[in-house]
């Protein structure tokens, strides 16, 4: 462990009791030295909520379970009636995940509040801390389940969906203590949150490239989704000859080039594509492919140059399917809208990170966060935290302490603005 | 079933009775109505070589099966020191097979041989009909096996080798009935053959697409086969900007597509390059691919061409691996170089294709056949027979009853001459 009384000294919140508590929550659930499995809804999420409760009673806050599962805790203002302030993110984790993923955001909150609350800060509004329940969505194969229950956006036949050993979301709620009998009483209140801050770790490798500890984010560039699947016909490798041929996998292949190309095109530009799962049929060296199936990952910040470039990338497709005589279909399994942050929010944290000496750039989140739901309910800003060659989902996870703590100082003074008042201010 | 007297006029052999056999040992080992399962050396196979030797010894022959499993019926000829003439294939299928593949170059050759017989025709030197074991090598994954027995070719381990269920092929053979101790004291007598003549059915589009019955084959282009790995890094499919990505689905398109190119530089070429099989990892549809193996099929009848084909492919390999930043491996799986037939052969199968009225063009075989094993110790030729769309190992496997008699028809009038001591003439 690397000292950090060092930067400790400018910080206000006390950087070594935010590393001790993200430590002992990457206990709960630990597999091997540094990776963590704490399921959505299973016991060990549920022991890293008793954990994460117990921190923000020490901090100064009610904290209570809402019936979708989210950690709340709530830290008073002068005025209850003002829309409230609302920090967090989540501490249930992928199946092979790491330490800060989420937890951070969380444990960072509770940081900011906590150092309020011990130089007597009052808030003008409440300020409420969220450990949203299931993020990830890797248990029940569809994520953001707390923020989406609590802002009145859950889908039909959600309470249905079972995990992988056949228990459904619904049973995996009743075990962890919580009522779907109570959704239907249920409403969220338009206008209750004044902002929304995260703080989370980049899960990509640009802060690193640009050797910055934390940076602000632009915004979320939603993803297009779509699974391809491109048909021919099976013959043998040997004794079809080149023209003859209907090859799924050179048209597939075709393809994923064009696309690389299309996302590469304006080099400035935050686009990215790709091809990451391929499935060929029927699989065997010596047969040429009759059906290759696809997924196709296309984002960007503008939603305009994206719609253009997907067009040109159907285009390419049917291109393709026609010079090697394939049948093809697209399938969109997903078209989320890039999803910006408050202008106020963000010349806020940068007038703040000046304060600290910091000149924090700005980049795009490719990742959805909890932030994608509630910017439908109200304005929002994230804090990304830089984060070794860029990797998450993985044990192999590692934000450095003093990076955390630089990330949650920020988010603490920012927090302080909006609470005194201050948000508009120029 | 269509009528075949119309044809059958012009033929010596006897269609009906060829087609006949082909349907009754379509019986053994069948799947739904037209597909066969009739692994080598199983029960099912076993009950074939039954029917078969029985056919054989209908026809005129003494029949045996050897230590490896091959079943060999011999036509007494006037010389019992001349070097033999063998005609044969196989009647081992594969798992999910057709009723054509190997089938009628054995039965198509126990109807050469029994007209002969018929029609009074003494032979020079003995001719030898084989079925030759376990061609398709899909249970012990390595295929060949009798041909290479017989012509002492097995390699080391080659009966340890196990199935899907754990039976080694030893314990194979001994449940078939052969004994694999005799294998210390055979030795293959080189010289022994004449010319090893094979009719089958072409499993490729070529004879359709010229609406031609039958061919004749040029030789086999031994495939070269690779296993290439590339390996880049993984990362979030949305947070890694074009510019830092390696990407390996990315590279190893590229390949395909370039592989794709190459092979179909010279239009009148042969030339076959085939990607069949694709592993992605992590494969997910948010990663970017870290890992992709990918097979590499290649071939062509002129060596030297693929020869030069290749070596530009591990150039577009390497230079493909530098722009995008992977690490790679290409591991040879197999390297065959073609094996031609002979002049002296098709001569006289081209001389008794015209008395039929007939000009089958020349071609060559993609797939390998036991005549490629028999290549390596006399000299051989093919006739393919037209099949139905090129589909093979499947099913839907089809090839005329019209089209099969002529093969065997061809074959026939070109044993004849053979067996009448007329091989050389002009």
């Amino acid at each position: 462990m690397k000292p950090l009384q060092a930067k400790e000294n400018k910080h206000h919140i006390q950087a070594e009791r935010l590393h001790q508590r993200i430590m002992a929550l990457a206990a709960i659930g630990r597999i091997g030295t540094t990776g963590v499995c704490r399921l959505a809804l299973s016991p060990e999420d549920r022991a890293g909520v008793e954990l994460v409760k117990g921190w923000m009673e020490e901090a100064g806050m009610t904290a209570r379970i809402d019936p979708f599962g989210n950690l709340i805790g709530v830290y008073k203002g002068r005025d209850k009636q003002a829309p409230v302030l609302m920090l967090g993110s989540h501490i249930d984790s992928q199946p092979y995940g790491g330490r800060f993923d989420g937890v951070i955001g969380v444990l960072g909150a509770i940081e900011a509040v906590q150092t309020m609350a011990e130089r007597g800060i009052m808030s003008e509004m409440d300020i409420e801390v969220v450990a949203f329940c299931d993020e990830e969505g890797c248990r029940f194969n569809k994520g953001l389940f707390g923020a989406r229950g609590m802002t009145g956006k859950l889908e039909e036949g959600e309470l249905a969906r079972a995990d992988k050993n056949g228990v459904t979301r619904r049973e995996a709620l009743l075990q962890f203590g919580c009522d779907p009998a109570e959704y239907d009483s249920y409403s969220f209140e338009a206008g209750r949150i004044r902002a929304f801050l995260e703080l989370h770790i980049e899960q990509g490798p640009v802060l690193e490239a640009k050797n910055e500890p934390i940076g602000i984010v632009s915004g979320i560039s939603g993803p297009v989704w779509w699974t391809v699947e491109m048909t021919g016909f099976a013959g043998h490798a040997g004794s079809v000859p080149m023209a003859m041929r209907q090859d799924a996998m050179v048209g597939c292949a075709k393809v994923i080039v064009a696309l690389d190309e299309l996302a590469r095109r304006e080099p400035a530009a935050p686009t990215v594509g790709t091809v990451g799962s391929v499935a060929v049929f029927p699989d065997s060296r010596n047969i040429i492919p009759e059906k290759v199936s696809f997924t196709v990952d296309f984002r960007d910040i503008e939603l305009e140059r994206r719609n253009k470039l997907e067009q040109e990338l159907r285009g390419i497709i049917e291109q393709v399917s026609l010079e090697h005589g394939l049948a093809y279909t697209i399938r969109e399994d997903t078209n989320s809208e890039p999803r910006y942050c408050a202008d106020w929010l963000k010349t806020i944290l940068h007038r703040e990170a000046a304060g600290m000496g910091l000149a924090p750039p700005e980049l795009m989140s490719g990742p959805f966060h909890d932030s994608l739901t509630m910017s439908y309910v109200c304005d929002y800003s994230m804090i990304f935290v830089r984060c070794e060659e860029g990797i998450s989902h993985n044990p192999r996870e590692y934000a450095a302490p003093e990076d955390i703590a630089l990330g949650a100082e920020l988010l603490y003074r920012a927090a302080v603005q909006i609470a005194r008042g201050r948000s508009e201010a120029g």
